[in-house]
């Protein structure tokens, strides 16, 4: 047993058409307004995210049409895209995770939204599921 | 504003073909094994928790094929199934998401896994998702 290596569900990404229209849904939905917006260019994706408890949702809309939130919505409609997990200590994570058998779809951690390092498992690893793992960047 | 009615990510639920399978995958993915197994007859379904922070991760395998689980991933194969939210008073949340133009699966709450009140939204409401809400029940 290793303990608790994943420390909480850091967010859950939701694919969107329309972020505005989203926004204003799941404003309604969880009773908060959004925390925060930002563009992704290297994930062509525009997010923004609500709080809920410890967790946030994230909601994704493509800037382009080669974004993988394009093509996901292209072929499975709006939805849950993946799940995030907040860890300690990412590279570790990751080797740790692949000596289990699960496959990463990045070979290094990346610089993602929200000020995080994150890296992502096959959804073949885990019964159809996106899984990223996120590791808050310390500013110093 | 209405200050926090999702007062937390209560669970996310994971439609998969074998339990037994996914559990082992999850117990090697969270670093902690399943706390609890519980079959919900009702819902045909056979469940699986896994305690991340102050959330859960639930295994769902279909025990017969009408199963809406079965049914799910007939439809998309295994993956994300629903979000559930935990709540202080479902029914006045349920008054509440309806008046905001919800549409809700069910009148009234009924009992779920995990000793909960539960009630669902259509994923037509919130871009595609399964929204549950969950209020523990109080057994005094």
């Amino acid at each position: 047993m290793l303990g608790h290596v994943m420390k909480k569900i850091e967010h859950i990404g939701i694919a969107v058409k329309s972020i505005l229209e989203a926004n204003k849904i799941y404003e309604a939905l969880l009773g908060v307004a959004p925390y925060k917006s930002e563009k992704v260019e290297s994930e062509g994706v525009e997010t923004s995210f609500f709080k809920c408890g410890e967790s946030k949702i994230e909601l994704l809309e493509a800037t382009n049409p080669d974004s993988p939130i394009a093509k996901f919505i292209e072929k499975r409609g709006e939805g849950i895209h993946h799940i995030a997990f907040a860890v300690e200590n990412i590279e570790s994570e990751m080797a740790r995770l692949q000596k289990e058998g699960f496959v990463l779809l990045n070979e290094k951690p990346k610089k993602g939204a929200d000020n995080k390092l994150v890296a992502f498992l096959h959804p073949k690893s885990a019964n159809g599921v996106l899984v990223e793992l996120c590791q808050e960047i310390h500013n110093n």
